[in-house]
């Protein structure tokens, strides 16, 4: 038998490696050293348990540290952390309950997933500023909230993660501000979702201070103030999500190479430069499928799928860990808004593309049918050949509809090709024209 | 200047090709025969018509004649029906208020459209039985609905048109009888939605008569009874939508090639076997994705887009008019069923592939996330290379989600690149996996 096919960080990536190769490979040994306690949960399900939309905190893991390890026999043990990788040994050093001992692997996962990144801000650490990138900190936001008697919110930044805790705050009757560097909102949407997102949030209460840089908390016992270059608002509770940055520190130590974003370098098999290390997840570059370059976007899918494919590498059937497109969706009060490939010209030329783009709007559904809303659509082109670059759409309903566009990039489709996709029409689901072929038939008028 | 493009049919097909080559070339004659008085209208949203969910008949124009003829400057004629085309002398004769004259031609577009077939049974023509195709016969329906104190109606077709026929009258509280001569209604979209179907049109209060011959109707004044092969059941109305057949019959007179599914065989570009005739809509074939052979799907996006395809060609620039991949979806009360490609494996073997099909049912939304339904999924693909031949859903949201298997159709995906889509993941719109993805992983372990 060989050596025990090791993983650390027993999240999405971890878990789903491990299930698989245990699956497919009942005789391995397969060990997951997780240092927290909890495993395999949706961190994007926890502005929901904020919000109240889910009830309990434990609804939001997968799968229990119990069920893995009695349904799936695989060996996971929580509150371990791994401390060092020795590469030459091929053992891993571990810490647990104040012991240390060394753990010999035959294959080796690195999954230490991402940590919200903390802004040189003054004050963050007063009571009543969170980041929220870990359950712990979702508990500590929802028991604060209810605790305490809270007016104002500020939320600093207005990615994804800003703008469903403005949503799961407004519900709790709470006025939010939220503070965003850019000059818009859900920067990697492109601006023409952030147009749509910015009048919703305006709508729903929010007030937005665009362009606004944060530089700290105040308050005497809790958080009462939060200070921008010119003055101070008030906030009785601050989320601060500004962005993650990958866990990288212990596999960097032990020689394992770290690419341009930062995150670890990886083959299109989850391989690491080192012999039988492999990397996946929040901690991990990805190949992107439309600038066949490596790239960060750390999202669940991505962690789930990399995972289960290196979990069948591991056990000898090599199953490549698949691109990615930087499909992101998210829901901002009553919108959807959804992205996918290269949507920023600027970057599209810098990796060698002649970007042409054009956004509609159009209806979901069929004009006269009841109910349907209005849907943006933005595609990006590249003007030489026609191939898709990529996608945005935001409405109050349709935002899957980005699926459609991924998958046109992760065929390579043309503009012109996928203006020809037969897609589904009915009076009730939408236009004879989907909004998808509205926008490729824009697109390509202006391509010819 | 050339000899004017002459149109004969003035709904989509008809309406888009005109259009287009009006507005390409202003320069060039457009004329449009129409027999009836209605243009462009949604033949789609008839049901809804008679639900009551539209409110004015009107509603269904997509465009009238007169912006054809005013914002658009196309010379449309309704009726005026076109009875003989002279290939020869390239010329059709056309009958109007009793007058007939002749038109030459440079160009000649056949969209004639379809018409609903009338099964042999006695009765047919007593009133209160009706077809349901064209916006008189809506127009009748809602009228007799509205008049008449109807207790129950006998719908006669399984397909699309009677399932939405169904909900139709059930909304104005009249028993629904279904009656079906195949085991399944909804035949095309395959087993696995047809039972979810049945199982929620029974819940919905619809007598389902499956493997049941209608023979016709009988009553004194109206429709009172309809006659089976063992009996009759009572029936105060009667819709018969058994199905659709081309209108090819002026076009054969004049020795244009009729295909072997009885639509007019076209070539990639939408011509026929004559020289500078067209045919497009519900009257003509077209290139089947999967298959590469000729197929007679009569849908709305097929129409039109083939009618732009056309309208371009004919101002010389030659556009292919797109194949189709016989995507269709439809509503049935609160469930939304669609299909895709080549679900029938019989037909899959008939043309050379070696199907393998898996169904799985999944959550349209993280399982902790309030309000998901669950979607059943069928994926086919070829065993011996893994192309993707066809899919099917059915569920309470998210049928839609088959625009994702009909682009990796266009895409001549395998079921391997559709499992390795980016595609988008956020607790209120998708689980982890989209439930397509879901599919796509089980139907690859499947194949392998």
């Amino acid at each position: 038998m060989s050596d025990p096919f090791v993983v650390i960080g027993g999240d999405a990536a971890g878990m789903s490696a491990a299930s698989k190769a245990k699956r497919e490979d009942p005789e391995r040994d397969v060990i997951v050293f997780e240092k927290g306690e909890w495993v395999s949960y949706a961190a994007c399900g926890m502005p929901y348990y904020v919000k109240g939309d889910v009830e309990d905190l434990e609804d939001l893991v997968a799968m229990t540290a119990e069920t893995f390890r009695e349904e799936r026999d695989v060996d996971l043990r929580t509150g371990h952390e791994v401390v060092e990788i020795d590469p030459e040994r091929e053992v891993v050093a571990v810490e647990a309950d104040g012991d240390r001992f060394e753990q010999p692997y035959g294959h080796l996962l690195v999954a230490t997933g991402a940590r919200a990144i903390e802004p040189p801000f003054d004050g963050l650490d007063r009571e009543g500023v969170f980041t929220i990138h870990d359950m712990d900190e979702a508990d500590a936001i929802e028991r604060y909230v209810r605790e305490h008697d809270l007016e104002t919110a500020a939320i600093v930044g207005g990615g994804y993660v800003g703008i469903e805790m403005a949503e799961a705050l407004s519900a709790h009757g709470i006025s939010v501000d939220l503070y965003e560097m850019l000059p818009h909102v859900l920067q990697p949407f492109g601006e023409a979702v952030a147009d749509v997102v910015e009048d919703h949030l305006r709508e729903q209460g929010v007030t937005l201070h665009l362009e606004t840089a944060v530089s700290g908390f105040s308050g005497d016992d809790r958080v009462e103030r939060v200070h921008l270059e010119d003055g101070d608002e008030p906030a009785d509770v601050a989320i601060v999500g500004v962005g993650v940055t990958p866990n990288v520190e212990l596999a960097a130590d032990a020689g394992v190479e770290v690419g341009e974003t930062g995150a670890i370098a990886t083959d299109e098999y989850g391989r690491t430069n080192l012999e039988s290390v492999f990397a996946a997840g929040d901690c991990a570059e990805a190949r992107h499928v439309v600038t066949d370059e490596p790239d960060h976007v750390p999202l669940a899918l991505t962690a789930n799928r990399a995972g289960r494919a290196i979990g069948e590498t591991v056990i000898g059937s090599p199953t490549p860990v698949g691109g990615i497109a930087g499909t992101a969706i998210v829901k901002a009060f009553d919108l959807g808004a959804a992205r996918t490939g290269l949507l920023d010209e600027e970057r599209a030329r810098e990796v060698g593309f002649d970007p042409v783009s054009v956004t509609i709007t159009a209806a979901t559904r069929a004009h006269y049918y009841p109910g349907g809303a209005d849907l943006t659509v933005t595609l990006v082109a590249d003007r030489e050949d026609g191939t898709l670059l990529g996608g945005s759409v935001v409405g109050r309903e349709g935002a899957k509809r980005i699926d459609t566009v991924a998958t046109a990039l992760e065929a390579g489709m043309t503009v012109t090709d996928l203006q020809n996709a037969d897609l589904a029409y009915a009076p009730p689901f939408s236009p004879v024209w989907d909004p998808i072929l509205t926008a490729a038939k824009v697109l390509s008028g202006k391509l010819e």
